[in-house]
Parts: C-alpha cells; structure tokens; sequence
C-alpha cells in the first residue's frame, strides 16, 4: 500500500480558530513507538464532538497545531504486520477510546482507563489534549493503533454505507450517552431526566428508550434542542424558564423524583432561569441530587476536569466544585464518572441499529459535511443549533 | 364489610372438566390459619393460564373441587386489621405468587419460593396444586394474604381501567415472559430463541423488544400462534416444517445461534418436525444448548415438574429427563429456572403499559370472556387458539 | 405481658451531656400510630455510637428530651397481634434502620431508605434526630415495629449469649463497615485503604479480610486506633505525620494507589498532618479520588448531612463540600453513599460469626458497661479512647 | 535467542501410558500459523491435573504422541516482534485457556471460549485433545500464544520462586475451584457443599473459605481426601458411608441444605454408598438439586463432555443425561457450566497468595517430582492419592 497519498485534516490554531490544512499521511508509528499492530484508515465519516469544543474555546491547555477528531469511521486501507484479524477494504467503528487491549483495565473491560497508551495517566484519545498524542481523525486518513482490539467490523458494508449516518455515531456519542443511561441504572420502566440536550444528551434520551425506560425528560435551555428532543418523544423542561425544576417534573410525572438521572452537561454548566447565564459547575450535580429519588443512581457522561484555566474561581480551576454531598448522601445515592468505554457497548448498539430499533441520525439531526465546511461546523455547533455535524472527508456518504 | 355476598368460581372438576359453581364468599383465613394481613378483592380481571392447563388436562394430582385461578387483578373491598397501606377501594394487581415480605427468601426478591406460605415446600399461589392450598381467583371474590407486602396499586383508577386488557397480563405472564429474559440476559442488541408461542412465549418476545432485542425468533408448531409472532415484529419458525432449527436461524440472522434462549415450552414439549407429535420433554433444553452460542444464557420460565404422572415413561415420571448437559457445558451455558418472582418486575412493567411502552394485550390477543364462558375458554385454549382469555366476572371491562 | 415494669434510658440533653433518666415503658405505638406488628424488647445489648457523637457534641438539631440509642440486641418479652413469625423469648438483632417491609425501596432490599416510617424524609432509626421520632434503645426495654421483618433471630440462644459481644455489632458497625467494602467493590486479592479507625472503620477493616482482600490499610491519626488496626493484621499510617498519604500507601504496598476505598469519617473530617487539626470536611473524599486507582470504587459509610449548624462554613452549613470532583471523573470513580441498609447483610455477618470466621468484638475492642456508666462511656468515647462501648443494662453479659 | 535447545515433554502414548520423551524446542508458530504474539517458556513447574487423566484413562479420543500438560508457569525465554509488555527473564503464570484477546468473547471477559484459537469450536487449551492442536507443557520448555494478553508477571521474581509451590497452581485449579464458588454464589456466610476432594474439589474449598464462607462441607470417597479437606477446617462427608446425603448435611448444619453446591466431579461420578462403584454420570447434578436451598446456585467446574466414547450407555457417549430437572426447576435453580476463564481470577488470586492469605499449596498436598517421575505421578494420582503433583523440569523449585 503507498503512502504517498497526500492527506488533510482539521487542526486547532488558537481560542475560537479551527482550520483545514495539509498534514501528514498518517504512519504505523507515534512519534518512536512503533505500531505494527495498527492500521491506517481512509476516513469515512468523523464527527465534530461537544468535547472538542472544550479545546476550541481554549478552556484547556491544547497547543495550536492539534490535528482534532475523535469520532472515526472508515476503510482499513493498510495492516501493520502484526495485524491478525482486521483486513484492508474492512469498513470499521473505531472507539474514541485508545487502548491496547492488554492491560489490567482493558482485560476488565475498562478501556476508556487504558494503562499502556498515554504516558501522562490512564486513557487515551485522538486529537485531544493530555491524551497521549495520539493524531486526530478529523482527516482524510488516520492511524489506528492495537487495531484488532479497538475495531469494530460492520459485517455487511453495502448495507453499512446506507446506515452510516446512524454508524457513525457509534465511535462516541451512542454508547457515551447509553453509557450514562446504563450507569445511572435505567431499564424497563424507568423514569429518567437527561441534562443536557446536546448531541450527548439527546444520545442518552435515545439510550434511555432503547433500555425501556417509561419516560425520558430532557432539561435544557436551547429552544432548537428541547425541539429535537420532542421530536423523538421526550418530554422537556425549559430551563430559561423560572421555577423548581422539581416542580416541572412534578407536572410531568405527578411526583417531583426521577427513577435516574443523566449529566451530559459536565463543567461548563451554568445556572437556569437567569439571564446572564452565569457558570456554575456543579449547578447539574446538584439538581441531580435533588431531583433522583432515594436509592436512585446518577450517571455522569459529561465532563468534569482536573483543571481549568478559564474556570471562574481558584476552586473550580482545579477542578474543585461545591457539591452539596450531604443530600445525596441522606439519600443514599451513588454517583458514576468517567470516559465511556465504547468497547462495552458498540457492538450491540450496531446491532440495534442494524435490525433498525434505533434512528439515532435523526434523534441527534445528523448534518453531514464536506472536510473544508468543519471550521463553519464547529462555530454553528459552539452557537447552539441542534446539530450533529459528520464530517465527510471523501464525499463518500451518499446525500 | 358484609360477606353475605355470593360468590362464583371456576371449578376443576376431574380431567378435561371446569365448571363455573357457587362458592363459598372469601373470610380472612386459610383453613385454621388468621390472614389479617389480607384483604377482600372483587375481581375485575382473571386470566387462564397455560399451567391451568397442565391440570386439566390431567398432568397433575389436583383434587376435584379445586377453584382454579392465579392471574387477579381487583379491587379491594375489605382490609383485614393488621393492613396498612393498601385501602378499600384501591384497583390492584396480584402476583400471581403468594409471598409472606418476612422470610428470608422474601428479604431477598425470591417471592417466588417464599418459605412461609405452603407449608409442603418453597412457594405458593392460588388455586394450583401443591402451592399451599389457597383459594383460586377465577372467581367473584378472592382473598389475598400479606396484602401489604404483595398488592400492586395502580396509580390512577380510571387510567388503568382504561388499559386494564394490559395490565391484567401483570400478575403473571408478562413478568413471567419478562423474567425469562432477564435470566436469558436479553439486552440492547442481543439476538434472541423464544420456544414456544403461547402467551408466556409472546410476552416473552414482547419482553425482549422492551429490552431492546435487536432480533427475536419465536418457534412454534401453531401457525395461528407465529402469525401472532409476526403480528408485532418478531422472526418465526415453523417447528412443523422439516430441517435443522440452527439453519432456520443461520437463514434469519447470517450466523446459526443465538445470543440468548428463552424456553417457555416445559416439561410438555413435543418433537418438532414429525407427524404424531411424541412428547420429548428434554427437546427444547437441547435444542437450547445447540441453538445458543458460547457463552450465552438459556432462560428457563417453562414449567418443569418434580412428579408428571402422566409422563411417557418412568424417568419422566420423577421429572428426569435426559439431556445433553455436556454440550451445554463445552459452551460455558448458565441455566435459570423456576417460577417468576413478579413482585421483582411489575411495577416497573406496570410503568411500560402506562406510559405506552409496550402493546401487551395486543401482542398476546387478549379476548374478554365472563365468568360463564370460562370452560369454553380453557377448551379453546387448550385447543391451540392464539388467544389470551381474560375473564370478566363482574362485567366491567369495556367492551 | 404486664406492663407496669419501669424503664431507664440514656437521654440528650444538650450539648455535652447525657443521662441516665426514668423513661416510659414502651408501647406498640408511636405518637398516635398503632404498632402491632412490632415486639417490646428486653435490651440485652445497646450500644454507643459514633454517629450519636455527633448529637451530643451539638452538631445537630437534637432536641433535649431524646432518648438516644439505634443499636440494639434484645429479647423479645411481647408481641403484637399481628407479628406472626417472632416469639416471646426469641433472642434478636435489630437493625437499626427501621424498615417497613412494604415499600418500593424495602422491597429492593434498601431498607436504610424506606419510605414508610418517617413523614420527614426516607429512613428512620431508633433514638436520632431527624430520623422519624422513634424512641432509642439504650435502655431496658425498647418496642421495635414491623417486627417480623426487622428482627434477625440467633437460631440458638445459649450459644448466642456467648458470643453476645460480637453478635451485638450486627445491629450497626459490622453491616455498616461491611456495606461500606462491599460498595467499594473489595474481593479476594483486593488492596483497601479504609480512612478512620474508629469503631466503624476498624468494622470496616475486619469486613474487608472477610471479603478477602489481600492488604487493608488504615489511616487516622490517634496512636491507640492505629494499635488497634494494627492487633488484628492491618497496615496503618499515621496521619498525624507529616508527608503525602500517597507515598505513605507506595511504601506499604511498592504501588501509590489502592483497589478500594472506603471513608468511614465523614463530614466531621480533618485536616490531616497539621497542629490545629482545623475541620476539613471534604478532606478524606478528596484523599479518595487521590489514592483509589483508577477505574476503582469508593465506599462512603461515614455520614455526610444536609444541614450541620456548627459547620465551619456557610457552604459546609448546608452539607456543600468543595470536592476535586474533576479528579475522580478523571479516572472514572464511582461513588457510594448512604446509610448501611443492615438487613441485607446481617444474616451472613451472623453465620460468620456463629461459625467463628471472625473475631469482630475483640477487633473493635468491646467494653461491655452497665447502662449508669452510659454517660462515662460517651465521654471516653469523645476523647478517642479505641473503645467499642456495649451497654449491658440488665446485666445479663457475662464478664 | 537460539533455538538449539534440545527439549523434553510428557506423551501419551495410548491407554494408560504416558511416558518422557524428546520433543521437539517450541517455535513461534502452530502449524502453518505464525505466532508473533507469543513467547517461549522455560518451564518452571507444570502441574498435572485431574483432567489429564480423562485423556491417559482413554476416556477420550486424544491421539498417542501428544505433549501433554496445561498447567504452567515460566520464564520468558524469547519473545515474538509483536510482544510489547512481556520481557525476557519475566517469571510468569500461564492461563490454562489459550484466548486472543481480540474476539468478542475475549472482549468481554470469557476467555475459556475464545473464538480464535480452536478451529473445532470455541476455546483451547495446551496438551489437550480436540483443545486446538496446542503443545501440552508437561516439557521443559514450550509456546506461549498472544503473550502480552495471556501471561500473568509476578511483580518480584525472588519472591515468586519462594511461593512457587502456590503460584503455580494459578494456571488451573485455584482459579478453576474459585470459579466454581463464584458462580454457586459463595460469599460471606454462605454455608457450602463441594462435592470431590481432588485437587480442584479442595482449591474449591479453600475459595470458599477465601470468599468468607461460614462452612464448608466437602464430600468424597477417598479417606486420604476427606483427610486433607479437614486439615484446613473442612467439615467432611464419606460417601461410602450408607445413609442420606442430606441427613449427613443437616447432622452438621441443622439443616439439610447447603446454601451454594459446587460439583468438582464431572462426568466420571459414582454412584455413592455402595460397594462396586458403577458409574452414574448425573448422580452430583441430581445430589446438587437435593441439597442446595431454594434459590441457591449450582457452580459446576466439574467437566462434562459432548462425546464420552467409554460411557456405560448410548445415551452418556453423546454427553445425555438423566437429570431431575424438575426438582431444581421447583426450587429456582441456577446451573453454572464450562472452562473456567483464569484470567478473571488469576491476578486477585496472586495476590493472596503474595499477601499470605491463603495457604493454597498447603491445601492441595502440593508434592514437586522431575519430569522422569511424571509417568509416576500419573499412576499415583490415578490411584486416589491425595496429592497434587508439580512437575519441577529444570530442578529449579527448591526443597
């Protein structure tokens, strides 16, 4: 297989600047290590993440020069020598989550915890800052390392590329929002409230449906947002709204408590009901306590952050938020963090895709668009539409 | 409370034979033994089951006089004293398991080996042979003991008299279907065998979509009971037909196994393919462990009997039956029997039904008969009608 | 059953002090709320708790007038009409979370939040503010409600009088430290940290070699609970000394970070390492996330409030804590509160008592008093004595 | 690394005879396929087990000229281009199961059915008929596939070597009787009945103890063997004896059930208590339903095959059997089968070997011979010896 292809990818120049440029065909290596157990991918669709948007607003450290993207999907066009089971023209998930598939964490099935791909901590991920180094996937093409652990193999790809709108969602967003569902205990006639109704959160509300629940609530306060949700049959609270969010429920359900609760807001949480849209990180937490019934669990996909330069106290800078602990401690809550493990979850969620018991594309309002429209995706993202944005970097994916 | 009401029930009265009769009006006791933990219900619903059937067809030692019936939803009409939180007028659901709330079996959620309510062994219900004696609720009036711990109160009266055609499925084969696949352990995306399409196998298939089954196959000689199947969206097999069941399931699915087996056949259970139909009580548990992958669950809802007078020869007699364990264990299979605990599921189920999760009735084609028409019902039934008979003794099911 | 005995308990009565006072004779009642499913005790062991500190330092809203006491042994000496499995002369373990038997939650085996027994919020005990205005049990007869469910009997009551010092933790420390491994997810092989050697952390230490785990680590900072850590097999550290906890565990166990950790102090923490011993109360949750490996559980036994007056802070006034929250999403803790719901434990801790599997009495130090030295004991508990006070009000413990 | 090595491994040459010959020095390869992934061992020690001797008694259709052994622990001699983590000079333990690390059972924990490595059929194993084709490592030296996945390093190599006559039971038995106790649902408290006291009936029992059981009672034939079981605090029971098993169960108990039942027999059981032995294949499956409580678990480790060709009846040659179904399915049964997964447990079990927690060697009666006795070994572990003989091929394990 050459390698004197050309290749193309979106890189992070600054707070709020994001541009396509050439950048390196992608090697079966990281910087020294070699990666002969990995592949190289002719990128078909990679999607522009909430979390990116974390970097792009310069609210961590990323250096300018990041090539982004960690949502991935694409041809195997190229095996490292130690490749066994994954072959070149195999269509394939690659979970955000790097790992190698031979440490203590990843033999638990704690992949998102991997102990041998960043040396700085546990996990690792594409394009994105303190997460090993490893080069993003919003390109034409790029390189996935232990590749016969972390592929996903779409048995068929005929049939494949006609769900692939709805696949490609399965390199992050679907099990990250199931994750949380599953996490936060959600099953057969559960009743759930989801913060958040961004692509994350609107991923959760579909996850909650598919694992049974009764009814799924949505908080948040964008109009657009709270629509996409109703389209699916959620219920919504708007948040710009005055008055207790556990009034709104009360009106929903007839009783002021959630059997679960869903965070897929994270750190850069602000108050409801105001104007100026204060920040206040621990704002979800708290009502998450409030609003899950005794007993109940409360999973938390969104991010939270070891630090934050542009946090707006010393507390929360490093990561440090006031957490009224002592309320869910009276009612014996349990609380679950973390990166999903997209290994957990992706073959089934493929499946439930494949056997059509889901339209997640829909839920999430995919948008597919070409490489060079990503910087106008990520600034239409960080304003709040109600979109999910897939980016097509070889105009593969049929209109 | 007045108990100089009358009272009517259905009757075994020898193989092949029920009779509607004038019984006597439920007290607050079962023989000698006080159940001022019980409460008067006016039955509103009373569903013939398929282990009915067992009886009256003869299979069993149950005695003639037996008032037979354990699917109950009702009203309740007089509390005993010690009664607390359920309320003259409340509209409940009765699992169709008797259980004390006080042993430690109970403690655990097994309510369906309560040790405190048959004094012959492990588990009780009402109106069945060997279950502790007492009293079925095909009836006008019944009696239900530990109301406290076991009544199921819907929310909202006329909301559930609206949906009562699904919410009589509560006190037994819907959670009994459910719990089949749990113990299968049906998740989002998994592919599932259900054996046997009576109303226990289609709720079982209901079951599995709820639980977010990618694909369910539902087996069956009936073709009235897999058109049923196919009603809502299930897969179906054609038992009748000659060939191997594994190429029938590679012929749906790509591959020829499953990812979970739920048998809701038992210890009746014919061979699939020929012309008499000779009874072959191990054929689905093997059929189970060459159908279900390695690895997989085989869940095991179908009635296995500890004496089957009526057996084919001496082993089946003591409940022996010969199977191919030794397949099962190359494939590292687990195996789940006995009866549903309901009181682990209902609410949650419950929940389903209200918020319109689920077409129960629909799926197992409840038809509403009176009191008088139950013999017709079990003739039917045991006939082979795709038909879940619901009996009304009181005229209050809208038609 | 006359009942004209007198009684004597141990009463609040303000901050700093107890007494010994004449008390009614218990009745199956509260207020006006009939309880004949509850039994009259004849207290055989009750005893004090480090949880009942905190009313008696004034940390509470207790009200002068309380009869304090939740852990309690005792012998049955009157039934109400509606107990049915319990006897007089029985010999009993009484959780101490009053639980009805009856709800959703006890029903799910939560009986630490059942939603029946306190109008206020869920879960009750004996003798606590806030906690459903029951009477407590340090005393010479205390009435227990819903009897048959609460009680745990001693199959044997001679044999149960000789190990009555150790059966006598079954009602509280044992489940509780029990509850707080077992949340932490530890199992054969596992390393603990368990911060607090108080009597529910050295409980803790002793569950967590029952489980198996291969190194259980205590920290404090008082010289003769560390002994006491130490008498039985634990690792300990000094929290008084100077350093990072973290290179303290890698000296013990060659790694920094533990499999499991359980915080059995509370909201009631300190800074650890300093002269003034200033109160920290998010201290030990974020030593935590610093010490538990990543992917690894948290177990929080220790009581965290919802409103604590003599709190150094506003925020800490109503139970917000500063928690480096970030952290532990960093690497996926999860986090686990709330009261110890004992009856989900206590029959198993029995039998490993009653087959001498462990020597719980003699790991938390067990001095049994008569209830007249109830005041003393409280106050040599206060000052750190590493001492598990057992009040023997009728003298019935053998020396 | 040269491969000059001469090398010398066990063969079975037909019924009855094994016997030490030259074999040829392991290569990275099996058959056509390369193995980059693996390494080459020096044998430290290697094990013989309970399940050699299904082959040697001609039970089977093993060929004459296999390497026998599965049971191993080694230094990394030399290691494929593919190995990142395993180094040369490691001393490490080898899970029995041979698992890639990369198929979706592997993935999800259930590497004793790895799809990758047994073209027949899930799962593989070292020396071991219809297993794969893999080299038995009753040898001086042999091949390690997928080594970073498989291979468990101990942390301190002197250490290890003083511990190695209990580390070396971490390849099978250990885990395999931890298995066992797991899937019957042993925990603290738990009363059990092991059923065998051969090696892996007594590394079952000492799990049990492990995992906090209150008793453990463990029944065989073989006074040597129920011997060994009481010297580390075993209740036992001597199936020669006449009587009912579960009067014997209740003489000790005072009750006649058991909470868990692990079968660590298989298909080779006798029918107990009488005087010619014959063989009854479902004799422990039918006592295991007799003695464990209602909604107890059955954990079965014990082997049962899919064809037996020296079975006494037709129906036993194809792996049927008479089982009383009926009575587990009335008392909620669940039945446990197949390989256990060693990695699962190895890593924990390790560390309370290295933590002094358990006394596994001690247990099992532990006994090192060179690799010329093992044919001796064999004959005496054949003839009911009570004693697990430890192959020592390079003189290495101390005295």
């Amino acid at each position: 297989m050459c390698s004197n292809h050309g290749n193309r990818g979106v890189v992070y120049q600054g707070p709020g600047k994001v541009e396509v440029q050439n950048i390196p065909y992608p090697e079966l290596a990281l910087g020294g290590r070699k990666c002969d157990h990995g592949v190289i991918l002719k990128v078909v669709s990679t999607n522009i993440c909430g979390s990116d948007q974390h970097m792009v607003r310069g609210r961590t450290t990323a250096p300018a020069g990041l090539v982004l993207g960690h949502e991935i999907t694409g041809l195997v066009v190229e095996c490292g020598r130690d490749v066994e089971f994954v072959k070149p023209g195999d269509l394939v998930s690659v979970p955000f989550n790097i790992a190698c598939g031979r440490c203590r964490n990843c033999k638990e099935g704690k992949t998102g915890i991997c102990l041998n791909v960043n040396p700085a901590r546990p996990g690792a991920a594409y394009g994105y800052v303190d997460m090993g180094g490893w080069v993003g996937g919003q390109a034409e093409y790029v390189m996935v390392p232990y590749a016969d652990f972390n592929l996903l193999k779409f048995p068929d790809k005929d049939q494949a590329m006609e769900k692939i709108r709805d696949l490609t969602l399965l390199s992050d967003i679907f099990p990250t929002g199931f994750h949380g569902c599953v996490t936060a205990g959600v099953g057969p006639g559960s009743t759930v409230y989801i913060a958040g109704a961004g692509p994350v959160g609107l991923a959760a509300a579909v996850s909650a449906q598919l694992l049974g629940a009764a009814c799924v609530i949505v908080g948040d306060m964008i109009d657009d947002r709270l629509a996409q949700a109703r389209s699916f049959g959620c219920e919504t609270i708007d948040l710009k709204q005055e008055g207790d969010i556990a009034d709104k429920v009360e009106a929903i359900l007839g009783v002021p408590e959630v059997d679960a609760f869903v965070d897929c807001v994270g750190f850069e949480a602000h108050a409801c009901g105001c104007h100026h849209h204060e920040e206040k990180p621990a704002t979800v937490l708290n009502s998450a306590m409030q609003l899950t019934r005794a007993g109940g669990q409360i999973g938390i996909p969104g991010l939270y952050v070891t630090e934050d330069p542009g946090a707006i106290d010393e507390a929360a800078k490093v990561g440090a938020l006031s957490m009224r602990f002592g309320l869910g401690w009276a009612k014996s809550h349990s609380f679950h963090t973390g990166q999903c493990p997209v290994m957990k979850y992706h073959r089934q969620l493929m499946q439930s895709i494949l056997f059509d018991k889901v339209q997640i594309a829909k839920a999430v309002n995919v948008q597919v668009i070409s490489l060079d429209q990503a910087p106008n995706g990520y600034a239409e993202f960080d304003g709040g539409a109600a979109t999910k944005y897939v980016i097509d970097p070889h105009g593969m994916v049929a209109a």
